[in-house]
């Protein structure tokens, strides 16, 4: 079936450091510029509802206006799976986002995939991104 | 960023074999036995609305479904951009979900991530494919 290969403890250690800073620097605390270090500069995003977003810059906007217009206050991430294939990986996920806006508060279960890549620096980045909602 | 390379020729060209498989012989044709040569045994499917479903002969069960329950009648596919990572694949592409029911036709356009295996015998088959509706 191919080379692919469970995650090494360090790589999968790199990928929830990528995750955490995702769910509670850029989600929780609302600073959209560390998605630089969360996306690769060439990423793209393929949310629900929408085209393909291509570059780091687009995906910034696009996730500014999902966290501080549209509330979403939190999004914790739970790896189902990770393989290594060649040098990138690839992450099976699941999230529970919380919107909080003017009607109060709603939840969404999501589930994702991730296309990772590790930069020349040795940090491990989203480099495609897709998700759904798991219930409708 | 990493060893990953365009697609060459041999590979897309079996890529697209998968694909068409999926559009004409199991969509179009309703074969549904023909979904063993599209997805590697252990493959997954994120569905729109659904749990993570795994497994072949599940999968095989969801699509029976969508295509001679719900009508699922022409589902082509276009592939947006594909890359070899190690010795697997992810394409980024979009379909246009054709609906026959008996209210009549309905279409959606949908946009996917597939990640793909190469198997003992060399055929390229979808490992994890999840998709998303384009506009609500």
């Amino acid at each position: 079936m191919g080379q692919t290969a469970a995650v090494p403890t360090t790589v999968l250690q790199a990928m929830q450091e990528t995750n955490r800073l995702f769910s509670e620097q850029v989600v929780r605390n609302k600073q959209i510029a560390k998605l630089d270090s969360v996306y690769t500069e060439d990423g793209a995003i393929l949310p629900p509802d929408s085209p393909i977003i291509r570059g780091r810059e687009n995906i910034k906007r696009f996730w500014s206006k999902v966290i501080l217009e549209a509330g979403l206050s939190d999004a914790p991430l739970t790896t189902v799976e990770a393989e290594l294939v060649g040098d990138a990986a690839y992450e099976v996920g699941t999230a529970q986002l919380t919107f909080q806006g003017q009607s109060g508060t709603s939840q969404i279960s999501v589930k994702y995939v991730v296309i990772w890549k590790q930069e020349a620096n040795g940090s491990w980045k989203w480099h495609r991104d897709i998700w759904n909602p798991t219930v409708s």
